[in-house]
């Protein structure tokens, strides 16, 4: 079995592992701030996906949300970048709407991404230039909507950072609509199915959006941070991502915002 | 059969109706503005349910959403408030996340209300003082949440206008998160399984709310416009609902502000 089938396997055994789990009462505990929730189940999810894959591949590295993998600083070998619950919040509030996300990189090139929503049984994929799917079935290529008549992804509460503000509201008034549904995973599912045009986040990490980046992009998706480079494996940044009319749309709202990209460059964390 | 079993089946019905047309192709037309759509399904699914209203029950009077119902200013007898989509720009780009919404009330008093998420075949009912079900299951009574640790669902295209966006930035400021759905009815649902703990509009019409209101009121939670007066069954407005700690906190961010007060009682329309 090649490490993508693995990865299949093991990402629905880690779902199942979840939807056990949640039966049981567990703990919620904040991190960086009151609103940042972690649970027992992120947590002992990282731990069962990590064992699994150290088993199965030791010299493997593993960057993972809650910080049970290893200490990587270069992108050589093969790297899982893992978050085992995308959408805490949510998992906590809602018991649904969340995801797990897997993106895994050889020597820095994308080599296949993951996400699977266990309460809806849906799993998307793609390997590099082989395709993306929702289970079985191959998903559309990309198609051009402009801003004008799109609805998309952002995170309102960054609106209260006022030089994020500026753009967002303009982004915002000149789109159909705006959603918000508290898991970047399962919105790169809705842009990798058309439901959304675009999503626009800052203050993302690559557990985030990693898995989420090579099954849009194999679908003919852009994506970058909001001046226009390629996203980081390491680190935190901001994050667009659409079909490739409204990526370059959304890069206009920001290339001339020159006090933001050194605050974006300094930071990484707007 | 009484009429809220009459309704619970129809409400179905008009579902099963949705469902097959969407199979077909079907034009979508802006009504106020470029981005407030209508489509034939939304015009036929009304025209679906007034017709058969109004064959069993040829006294009943009809609000619909898309105007095929009848000219009513007054709440004498029985009137049904009725969307035949809720959530229509869902409906266009999403082909799911949109609702049939059924308010039924006699003499202007509350008789049932009903919520048919066709795409998942989830029906939420309550029959005004027997409880409200989500299938045949009851639902929880509402629980108080304050909103520090709250998800609460708003409109953020909302914040564009001035005057609302500062109570909208201190109340989302102090919430856990902010989901943005696209359907009120569908809002109202989460927060009747507690998956939201409130939801925060303006510009809603009495079809948007006319069900939910009924259903969420049945299990304890508190609806009423920003300024805590009755929801009308005429005319537009703002609408807050949620758990009744939730509720009085929300009121506390408009109460005072006299200013905001004389524009809603003027437009109903900010």
């Amino acid at each position: 079995m090649d490490i993508y089938n693995f990865a299949k396997d093991l990402i629905v055994e880690a779902g199942q592992f979840i939807e056990k789990r949640m039966l049981e009462s567990f703990h919620v505990d904040s991190k960086s701030n009151p609103d940042d929730l972690v649970t027992d189940v992120d947590r002992e999810t990282e731990q069962f996906l990590s064992q699994r894959i150290s088993e199965q591949y030791p010299t493997h590295r593993i960057i993972g949300e809650e910080g049970q993998g290893h200490d990587v600083h270069d992108n050589k070998g093969v790297l899982w970048i893992i978050d085992p619950i995308d959408g805490t919040l949510n998992f906590v509030h809602q018991s649904e709407n969340f995801a797990i996300s897997i993106g895994i990189f050889i020597d820095g090139q994308p080599y296949c991404g993951l996400i699977y929503d266990c309460m809806k049984a849906d799993l998307y994929h793609a390997k590099y230039k082989e395709g993306a799917f929702l289970n079985n079935v191959p998903l559309e290529k990309a198609k051009e909507v402009p801003l004008s008549r799109s609805l998309i992804a952002m995170n309102p509460k960054r609106f209260l950072n006022e030089r994020i503000r500026t753009p967002f509201f303009s982004i915002m008034s000149k789109s159909r609509s705006v959603r918000s549904y508290g898991s970047a995973a399962l919105e790169f599912t809705m842009l990798a199915r058309g439901q959304i045009s675009a999503l626009l986040f800052f203050r993302l990490h690559p557990w985030d959006y990693a898995g989420g980046v090579i099954l849009t992009n194999e679908l003919g998706y852009k994506t970058s941070n909001v001046f226009g480079q390629d996203l980081p494996l390491f680190g935190t940044t901001s994050v667009i991502a659409g079909n490739p009319l409204i990526h370059q749309e959304l890069l206009a709202y920001f290339e001339n915002d020159k006090d933001l990209k050194s605050l974006h460059d300094e930071t990484h964390n707007l």
